[in-house]
């Protein structure tokens, strides 16, 4: 499994995000490494990530679908491309549409991990499905859609 | 419109969510009200919930989604039951799944509303639309079927 992360490779005016920019202080970091062609990232909840009392927020598991969906697309373009993340061009995918279906209660402890497969690649848009597990268990399901981010959308 | 929230009536050892619980000193404190046939919830981001620079990150706008669907869940199984909220027995419900798509870039800055439409009722399962606005604007729409919280998620 790699340990470089294409979320450490986001040019610095679009790693900000709350859930995946290394430069937001305030934020999640979650980090999008490849393993094998599957994709993978986890995320250790903070104590009053709580939704009932023993469980995850799933506004949290949410986001890592969220966050590890446009990740995961960007390994996938690069990939596509020939490419490292770190060549030029960047590659930066926003999220378009999110589904995330909650199996069963997420136990709040354990670290999440969220396993990424690609399913489709497109020069401007990549579909991913997510599989959220702890303790070994899937929990939670989601599919992402991820658009590369408009030109209008950097910052000036 | 009323100012009695339903987060304001889960029972005490339900109401520490992330992202709605009176009871989370870190949450978001979401809360949910009538307003006619419609609900409505507000949250003003803080400035690091951001995903690109100058807009709403995508996994805060997905949990404003999930906990006004489950409020608007349970404002709409009391008021199906002829009931209000805090008369007992308390209804609570969780998602089951969640559906985001970001129609545009949120701007981060101003309140974001929330506004509930409510889809279907039956005693354990409620659908509910959700549209999130700002500055007027419908810059997400979200669906989410919620669930009553199952008797064996009750915190022991």
């Amino acid at each position: 499994m790699s340990d470089e992360a294409v979320q450490d490779f986001y040019p610095d005016d679009v790693a900000h995000c709350y859930g995946c920019g290394r430069l937001n202080e305030h934020g999640l970091h979650i980090r999008s490494v490849w393993d094998g062609d599957e994709t993978v990232a986890v995320l250790v909840p903070r104590p009053f990530h709580t939704a009932i009392p023993g469980y995850v927020y799933g506004g949290l598991l949410a986001s890592l679908v969220d966050c590890h969906g446009t990740g995961s697309a960007a390994l996938a373009a690069y990939r596509a491309a020939g490419r490292d993340p770190g060549t030029p061009p960047p590659l930066r995918f926003v999220t378009a549409s999110l589904k995330v279906d909650y199996l069963r209660p997420t136990p709040l402890g354990p670290p999440l991990k969220a396993r990424g497969r690609i399913l489709e690649v497109k020069p401007r848009k990549v579909s991913v499905d997510v599989a959220v597990s702890a303790d070994g268990q899937v929990c939670v399901r989601g599919h992402v859609v991820a658009v590369l981010m408009p030109e209008n959308w950097t910052p000036s």
